[in-house]
């Protein structure tokens, strides 16, 4: 293999491939405190990774026995790097790394085979279109911390693309998917149906520190409305709200439930914040609300495609890293200002960052931004 | 005066224009059980009122008296009905008429002054960017509510613009504001100020029911940013929070406090969801907000200035006039879209609405939605 120019890393949470992965990724999740804070965590996380490991396992045995996300990101990954290799020569060869959060491939495996491929330059590249520092905040902080203890603090110069949600190449696939979706409905019903847009929710408390998310997830939404020019209402709404605590509402499966009991027929769920197939779209839309809809009278329950390795989908990873290279900055302006409340030191740094300098005065912020 | 074409119904909250105001002003506001509900509200709506009075005539008579909404409001409707004579001569003349929610002058001002004026064809349209069922709905249902009152149910052909929340020409002006404001900080540091976006929160309940209004302030600043194109760092916060529920956040003021105690030493606040300076940006924002930002350390705190009667804000007003009105259509696609949550009845009705259908299929949605 000839040596690697300009190295990917393809950061996202992962799922479990297999069934027998499920209780280990589940011990990983429930372990990082980046993403959940609980009370006597070493002890309490493990008691409800194990306790849910049966049930979840259920759930990834009805969608095939395992997450499809490590096939879908190679796919992304392959066939975006194909592409910068004809956009970009002067950055070729391209080369990607997967680096889930807590299954394997993880950022020590990403970064081994960088190193392995001779890489010189390394971009991070956020999987997350919408930025959250309990999805990319986390993904980054790991990513480091495995350099760390790799002893490859040194080995790559490092930029980042940390977040793409209004991105003009993410946005018109999504908005192709929400077309594709729309034409499961019959054409003349098709103007009635509720779009409902659907992003994973977070806990108030993060949210309340200042997270980007639902800043950025809404803006997502208008874009791809915009876009679309469809007379359809939509709703945002935010799924998979898990604990005691109070999550970011509406939640989507009362939203389902009401829009049930005021007699809308025709729903289309569309996931805004996730980019492949995994256990919130496959199980938890389709499966678990599916039956919710069923069951409060909504005849016509469907869910537009995930972006996948759809080609417009791989163009646009392409174009984002491509916009991203040609900036010549290591990061976006906003990747460093650390959310108000924030009180983790490890967040918004940038372990060896390329030559720019972010300050410089009147650069624009860039496509990425 | 010659007869008016069509009639504009500008909508907002209003304020005292006085400090004899102040009081009936906050009387109503807390009877309004669409914008807050409290137990025996017949009885704890005055009290609470009542008891707030004093100090809130003492932050009245800070900012010189009252409060400059009407001021502007009209500034802005004379500016707006004289583009919209040039751009629109078949429309034309073009009238417009204040509708208060709390102060005069009031919805049955309006719909009498429109009867005076022999109005055909009416516009209600809400000076409030992005849609809240609280702000824009509440002042819908009661200008309905005040046409039964007066028997003036078929007075007029409505149709209406209930929401704009990334439109060119208001993203346009609101930029331009952004980088007024950003002229009040040294040109070497300018590039260090955070600049952060301040809307007015909403109780979770709100929230929950599934209020458009955070998924459209969202849109409107990244609008903002994207069109800005500066490294400036940027925050959406929501200001104005009271009494003992949860509110949406992270919260304008604990963000101050927080980045204060961070070392941030520059900050520039943006009001994005009101259009005139009134109580909660000379008041709260600039002096309530700006004691606390200087008590920690925040030694350059500015706020961008309000659109108020800037020309360009005129311009933006009469082209979403013109393009609604081209548009022939009664309503926005999402203006029946009840909130999933919703229980008001009242909520999302149009008196008499004029022919166009809005489920007519393909139809765009419109700049409006």
């Amino acid at each position: 293999m000839s040596k690697v120019k300009t190295g990917i890393v393809m950061m996202n949470l992962g799922g479990p491939a297999s069934l027998d992965e499920v209780e280990p990724f589940l011990l990983e999740l429930f372990a990082d405190r980046e993403i959940i804070q609980l009370p006597f965590q070493r002890w309490l996380g493990p008691f409800i990774a194990r306790r849910r490991a049966p049930r979840v396992r259920g759930l990834y045995a009805q969608i095939g026995g395992g997450s499809p996300i490590l096939r879908y990101t190679r796919a992304q990954g392959q066939g975006m790097v194909e592409r910068l290799d004809r956009l970009s020569p002067e950055t070729a060869p391209h080369g990607f790394y997967v680096a889930f959060r807590y299954v394997q491939p993880k950022s020590e495996d990403a970064l081994r085979a960088m190193a392995a491929d001779g890489v010189e330059r390394a971009v991070a590249f956020t999987q997350y279109p919408q930025f959250s520092c309990s999805t990319t905040g986390s993904s980054l902080n790991e990513l480091w911390r495995a350099a760390g203890r790799l002893g490859m603090r040194d080995a790559f110069e490092w930029s980042l693309i940390d977040r793409w949600p209004v991105h003009h190449g993410f946005i018109a696939a999504m908005t192709e998917t929400v077309r594709e979706g729309l034409t499961q409905f019959d054409a003349a019903e098709r103007d009635r149906v509720l779009i409902l847009f659907s992003a994973h929710s977070l806990p108030l408390d993060v949210i309340d520190r200042g997270d980007a998310y639902p800043q950025e997830v809404g803006a997502s939404v208008q874009a791809v409305v915009e876009r679309l020019a469809r007379p359809n209402p939509y709703i945002l709404a935010f799924q998979s709200e898990v604990g005691p605590v109070r999550w970011l509402g509406p939640s989507t499966e009362r939203v389902i439930r009401r829009l049930g009991a005021r007699g809308q027929k025709q729903v289309l769920v569309v996931p805004i914040a996730f980019t492949s197939d995994h256990i919130e779209t496959l199980s938890e839309l389709d499966r678990e609300y599916g039956e919710v809809a069923h069951r409060v009278g909504i005849t016509q329950y469907k869910r537009s495609p995930a972006l996948n390795d759809r080609p417009q989908f791989l163009d646009a990873l392409a174009d984002i890293v491509r916009e991203h290279l040609a900036t010549g900055r290591p990061y976006s302006s906003q990747y460093r200002t650390r959310c108000p409340g924030c009180e983790n030191p490890q967040c918004r740094q940038v372990l060896k960052p390329i030559g720019a300098d972010l300050r410089a005065p009147g650069q624009p912020a860039g496509a990425t931004r």
